[in-house]
């Protein structure tokens, strides 16, 4: 009896992906299990002792070639407080510059008996592309301006945390759409959980068939800020445009920016949320940023109880997984 | 009964400051908790097994602005033997560069629940102004020219190893005492301690009103070795002048090095230490630093034992110290 | 009794060398007590749980002056594995910038209490350097043209693998044999366990007196394959060369590769091996580096097993180990 809860129990927990690639097409019911786990995994951020011996003996590999701090750090925090062995390798360290194949390079780490792989990449599709050579669980950390999916279930977590749903709820993401990973991510999983979406921000940087995706776009910040219940509001990647695409910080903050004077316009208590990091006074003001609405501290804290749950749920079919 | 007197331990322990920003202003009975912990952990040093499970499950970040071989290592392996997890952020990898503020990468680390950050920048008052920002325990380890008080507390642990006790001491600090934050920390906790200060180096390196801090200048070497029970022997950084300050090593050695000839014409057995790392045939001889005089290397030693202490003490205020 | 077994046990496992600097003069029986245990520990890789805690309390330092993403990772992995406390030391973020002696950074770090420095240099006899100035264990991950012991020890743990003993074996080492550390440490490590080695490339990359260490020398690569059990393939390394000593990549492929055509031309299922990194269609062609003949991802898992034995067995004279 008791192990036929367990097993049932096992069974509930099964993704049915093996790796966490992105969120296109990925199974509502995979992201309401690693929901639920991050909120489990919430908790005990919140207790004295953070650690849990969850996965000790799972060797995770976080394989970043490209410059992160938070998202290696959230990683990284969520491994150790998994108890798992953790290894860095970034690209400026690696053997790539002697001109070894990423393919040689990836199956080498594998053949060390490597459970699971981080990556981040400034290549689309450089994870999917991995998985193809590698039998460990591969969780994307960002791949160009493709997928960040991660990023999408921490973002999912936090607005759960203040709504208590996802279905119904009216998001409003703010800013260069055509290039960001974390908006493609953010729509998919939005979508799929029954959330509605509005794009917002210059004409230019949306995509005009994405529509097609379900979502609605408005270009006019304040009938946004009126309709929705939470904004995400993106990072201006300076380091990605230079071409003229934005005229001036001035002119964005005074189209899209969430400012103050904005905020006091609008009666509803609208929550805020933003990826980081932030450029303050450009597409956010410092005032809203830290702001009661803010909930931006809150997403770091569930980025890695999410990491956490996304982690132990891939991980769970390894054979290193303490399943006790 | 049992527990009163855990809770009289406790209290014992129970430092006046959240944060080791400096040694201005340190409560002398703090420094002599520190001290006494510090040989504590010195003891577990010389174990078979050197790891502790005191700090199990807290999380210690840090954060370098700063190039630092054996300050980093010495943290390092404090903390792993305390059995910290331990994350490294160096600022070369940092989010920084993308224009983040210092506050929003601090807030942020922290809101990852961080119980304590270990931070060396080249800005003095920087610990301070993190300080500000943040709720984790803040540990000083070296800004630019300001403090560096686990060095200090190194030094004096070394010292009171020695002679038994600091009170009366008499030590020398010798060289550049204008660019040096080891002298600075150095003096506010010898005089906290009750030991007597003679400065010695080149006059445009020392400040003059620094006799108001209860220390003595002498730029004489020789009559310094006459009086000093021991000489704390500074590093010329090269780095930090180059503005002519110093004609040449050799003038430098000629005045100020502890030499071989100056060593041999003093009957007294003078303890020679340095923080490193050393100029040898500059401000020390090589045979100097290499002799029975010199506890140069207990120093090192002696530095993790006390950064052991300095975390124990500290984050013992924090949730997930482990009291029993 | 059982403690009489005990130190018997504990006796047979003690080796001659306190470091392993190299293979040079290295007692076969040495050899034997290596591989075994590396069986020993292939097994603990194969488990669901591959951490032991033979080495808790272990403190070993990685002291890499050069870089390298697979020797790096392998011996971190093999640590964590041992439950060892790791700490990490690059050139690039180390005091010798600041024109510390290279003798000074060993003394400090080994005053930390330092069981084991695993060094990566790329002066010949840099890690015999080390060992005059400090007490822990010293283990050689490449020292230059020199040797590469660890490496040969996990080829000599793949031939076994594979062929059971390496008594009689015949082993062809193909390629830039003068240049190769790889190449001297499999020829020292070889002859010791009784096999026969016979070199073949280019003639002005094998030096003409290396016949004295008990080797052949064959220019006919077809000549080698009819005649050997295993082929070591090493990697042409472009970098270490540049002086027109081999005239192009095709050439030498032409002359030495190890190409799908020369592998059908032999009936004998001949073993390849490769240090890695590969250079694909150079010195091996993909299919051959692909094939079932070739064990080359076995090599990088033996490893992981070959350091976890080296660093149980070099580490056991130290106070730290775990004996029981």
């Amino acid at each position: 009896m008791v192990l036929t809860v367990y097993t049932l129990f096992q069974w509930m927990l099964k993704l049915k992906n093996k790796h966490l690639l992105g969120l296109k097409d990925f199974p509502r019911e995979d992201i309401h299990t690693i929901l639920d786990m991050a909120f489990k995994f919430r908790e005990v951020l919140d207790r004295p002792i953070k650690k849990v011996p969850s996965l000790q003996g799972v060797t995770v590999v976080n394989l970043f070639f490209e410059n992160s701090t938070r998202t290696r750090i959230s990683f990284e925090l969520a491994q150790k407080r998994l108890s798992c062995d953790t290894v860095n390798f970034s690209a400026s360290s690696s053997s790539l510059k002697k001109g070894e194949s990423f393919k040689d390079t990836s199956q080498n780490i594998e053949a060390m008996k490597i459970d699971a792989v981080v990556m981040r990449h400034p290549t689309p599709g450089a994870p999917m592309h991995l998985s193809k050579f590698i039998d460990a669980v591969i969780i994307n950390a960002g791949d160009g301006t493709h997928e960040h999916p991660t990023q999408a279930i921490l973002d999912m977590m936090s607005l759960k945390e203040v709504f208590g749903t996802l279905n119904k709820l009216k998001i409003g993401i703010i800013g260069d759409i055509a290039h960001s990973r974390v908006a493609l991510s953010n729509i998919y999983g939005l979508k799929a959980m029954g959330a509605e979406v509005t794009l917002c921000g210059p004409p230019n940087l949306i995509p005009k068939n994405i529509e097609d995706m379900g979502v609605k776009i408005n270009y006019n910040i304040d009938e946004v800020m009126d309709w929705a219940d939470a904004l995400n509001v993106l990072r201006i990647q300076r380091e990605r445009m230079g071409l003229g695409l934005i005229p001036s910080n001035r002119e964005y903050r005074s189209k899209f920016g969430i400012t103050k004077k904005r905020i006091l316009n609008h009666k509803k208590e609208i929550i805020i949320m933003h990826p980081g990091p932030i450029n303050r006074g450009v597409e956010i003001d410092s005032v809203v940023a830290d702001s009661d609405q803010a909930i931006i501290l809150d997403q770091v804290l569930n980025g890695v109880a999410s990491r956490m749950a996304i982690l132990y749920l891939f991980c769970g079919e390894s054979p290193g997984k303490d399943t006790k």
